[in-house]
C-alpha cells in the first residue's frame, strides 16, 4: 500500500491525497460506504462503482463472521470475489459489534468472548484470529482488534483499556506479519487510536499507535456520543502526533459537518453508517442541508429530489414520489434515499479534495458546514 | 388503442400481436410486472425498462386511491409522470384488492363499502367513481369494475354475481364514455369476464361482455385456488367467444406453465405478483425449473444465478451469495430476486412470441411445462 500526498491546505491541516492498494487507488480524501454483511443496503455493486462511484468500501468482520461464515467467504476466494466487487475494501475488526450488538460479552486480556446476536451461539474473538479472519475475507486495509469504550468513559478504565488495546496491537502485528495474504494481492494494517475523550489518553494512545509504523493509522472510539467539540479536540490531539505521510482514518464519523471538521484536522478516509441508515428512515443529506422527506411539505413537491445532483435517481424522481414510498415503506424508497445520501457524501469529500487542491478549503469548508446543519 | 395480429399458431390457439398505446406498443404475449403503489417493488424504473425490458406495467387502483391518494397524481400528472415511467400502465378497478384486503366491505347494486386496510377509514367504490379515478390515475389501459368471486363459489351466487358484473360494465361504459381522458392520450376500457368454474356462466359471461364491443377484454376470478385444469377450462370456453381481433388479458396468473397453457389456448396479457412476491422470499423461476435459494445445496455454489440469460445481476451474482443475501434479510437479496424473476417472466413471453412467429410454438410449449415445475 502507498500513500502519496497530493496538496496540503495551508489555513487548515487539510490533505489531498491517494492511496494505492492492490485493488486500484483511492482519492483521498475519501468516504468508505458500509457494507456490512457483504452488501451496501439497498444498493447494486453497479450503481455503487457506475452511480455514487464508492472506490472503497467497508466490511464488517463480526457480521460477516456469523453470517455467511468464513468457511464460504474462503471458498469464494474472499469478500470481492463472493461479492463481486473488484475495488479496494477495508474491513473493521469486529470489536465494535461485538460490544454494541452481542448481550452478552466478556472482555479479557486473552480476547473477549460474546454471543451472537442471530443464534446465541458463543465465540472468541482474540487478537491472532481476528487477523486470521480478516486474512480470509481479505479486505486491502484491515483493522486491529482493539476495545472501543463507550461514552462517557470514567478515566482509569479509560487508561487501563488503552494499555490493554496497545498491547492486542502488538499481538496483531506478530500474527499479521507472520502470515501471508491468501489471494495473491497485499493487505495493510491499520491500528487503532483509543482514549476516550482524554487529551493525555489520546496523545499516550496516539503515540504508542504511531511507534508501530504501519501502513496507516485510525482513530477509534469517537463519534460514539460525545459532544462534536469533544470529538475535533481529540482528532487535533491525535492528527498532531500521527505520522504526516501516511493515511489517517477516523472510525464510524459522521455527519456531512463532522467529516469537513475532521478533513480541516487532518483526516483522510471515513465511513460510517448514517447515509445509508438514515437514508432508509428518509432522512435526505443535501449541500443545502438536510430534508426529512416524510414531512407534509414534500407531499405535493413535484421537483427532482436534488436539482444540483447528476445521479440517475436524484433526476428521476420527484420529493412527492420519495415521500410517498418512504410513507409507504416501499423499498424504493429505500433504495432512492440510499444512492442519494452515498451520492452525496461521494460528492461531499471529492468537492473537499478539488479545494484543497485549489488552495480554497478553508473557506469553502466554513461556508458549507454553515449550510449543511440546516433542516429544510 | 390498436391490436394488430401478428402469427397464429395452427396447432394451439396461441397468437402473436401487437397492442399500440399512447405509451408506445406491446409485443404479445406479454406479461405485466405488479407495480402496486407506483413502485414494482425493489426495482428501479430504469431497471425495469432497460434491463428487465417491461414494456408495460400494472398499478393497483385500490393501493394508489389510498395511497398516495388522487389529490397527488392529479397534481403530478398522472401516474406515468408521479413514478417516471413513460411506457404503458394497465389498473386494474382496485375490486380485487377490495375483496381480498379489506377487512369489512358490503357489496350492494350501487358499488362497494369498505375499509382502508392502512387507517380503518370507510370508503365507497362504484363503477362510475371507479371509472373517474382510473381517468385520474391515467392509465393507457383501464379496467372495469366487476366482483370477483371467491373459489370455491356456489353456482346461485356466481350466477347473481355476473349479472350485477354485466350491470356493472353498463354503468362503467357509460361513464367512461362520457369522459375525457386527463392528460392528452387516449385511454382504453376494457370489461371482465366472470362466472367462477361454471362453463354455462363463463359462456353467458364472455357472450355478454363480447356484446359491449370494447378494445380489449379479459378474464377475472381465475388463479383464485381452482385446480389449474379448471382454469385452463375455462380459459379455452371464454376464448373461443371473445372475439380473434382484439387482446385478450387473463388477470393475476400466474406460474410460468399457467403462462404458456394460457397463451396456448388465445391469452395475449398476463399479470401476476408471483415473480416478485416469491422472489422476494428466495424462489426462483428459471427455464431449468424452480429454485429455492435459501436451501443448504445453494450454500457453497459459486455459479451464477443463471448462466442462460444476459441479465447484469443474474451474471454478476452467485448463487451463494443471493442465498446469504435472502437468509440474511437483505434488501438486494430481494432486489436481485425480483430482477430475475421478472426477467425471466418476460424472457419466457418473448420465447413464446418468437415460437409462435416461427411456428413451432406448440411443441417448444409442451417441451417447456416439463421442466418448468421442476424443483431443482
Amino acid at each position: 500500500m502507498k500513500f502519496q500526498q497530493v496538496a496540503l491546505d495551508t489555513l487548515s491541516k487539510a490533505r489531498a491525497g491517494e492511496i494505492t492498494t492492490g485493488h486500484g487507488t483511492i482519492q483521498t480524501p475519501i468516504f468508505m460506504p458500509v457494507g456490512t454483511a457483504g452488501t451496501v443496503k439497498a444498493v447494486h455493486q453497479r450503481e455503487l462503482a457506475n452511480d455514487v462511484k464508492a472506490q472503497i468500501i467497508l466490511g464488517n468482520t463480526y457480521h460477516l463472521y456469523l453470517r455467511p461464515g468464513l468457511d464460504i467467504l474462503e471458498k469464494a476466494g474472499g469478500l470481492h470475489q463472493f461479492m463481486n466487487w473488484d475495488k479496494p475494501i477495508l474491513t473493521d475488526s469486529g470489536g465494535y459489534q461485538v460490544y454494541s450488538l452481542s448481550e452478552v460479552r466478556k472482555i479479557k486480556e486473552e480476547g473477549v468472548t460474546f454471543r451472537s446476536h442471530i443464534d446465541g451461539s458463543k465465540h472468541l474473538f482474540t487478537p491472532e484470529n481476528v487477523m486470521d479472519t480478516q486474512r480470509i475475507i481479505g479486505a486491502d486495509i484491515i483493522m486491529a482488534f482493539d476495545e472501543c469504550t463507550p461514552y462517557p468513559c470514567e478515566y482509569g478504565y479509560a487508561r487501563k483499556s488503552i494499555e490493554m488495546t496497545h498491547r492486542w496491537l502488538k499481538r496483531c502485528c506478530e500474527r499479521f506479519d507472520s502470515t501471508e495474504p491468501k489471494y495473491g494481492y497485499p493487505q495493510a494494517l491499520f491500528p487503532i487510536v483509543q482514549g476516550s475523550v482524554y487529551k493525555d489518553l489520546r496523545e499516550k494512545s496516539a503515540e504508542a499507535i504511531a511507534f508501530f509504523e504501519r501502513e496507516g493509522n485510525a482513530i477509534g472510539g469517537l463519534s460514539v456520543g460525545e459532544p462534536a467539540e469533544e470529538m475535533y479536540a481529540m482528532t487535533e490531539v491525535v492528527c498532531n502526533i500521527l505520522p504526516q505521510n501516511k493515511p489517517r482514518y477516523l472510525m464510524g464519523v459522521g455527519t456531512p459537518v463532522n467529516i469537513l471538521e475532521n478533513i480541516a484536522l487532518g483526516i483522510d478516509m471515513f465511513d460510517c453508517v448514517m447515509p445509508t441508515r438514515n437514508g432508509r428512515n428518509g432522512m435526505l443529506f443535501t449541500r443545502n442541508g438536510i430534508i426529512n422527506i416524510k414531512n407534509e411539505k414534500w407531499k405535493n413537491d413535484f421537483s427532482a429530489i436534488d436539482e444540483d445532483s447528476a445521479l440517475f435517481s436524484d433526476i428521476n424522481y420527484s420529493k412527492a414520489y420519495l415521500r410517498h414510498l418512504i410513507h409507504s415503506g416501499e423499498m424504493l424508497g429505500a433504495q432512492i434515499a440510499t444512492l442519494h445520501n452515498l451520492n452525496f457524501y461521494l460528492w461531499l469529500v471529492k468537492e473537499a479534495r478539488e479545494q484543497i487542491i485549489a488552495g480554497t478549503f478553508y473557506n469553502w469548508k466554513n461556508n458549507m458546514v454553515k449550510k449543511l446543519a440546516q433542516r429544510l
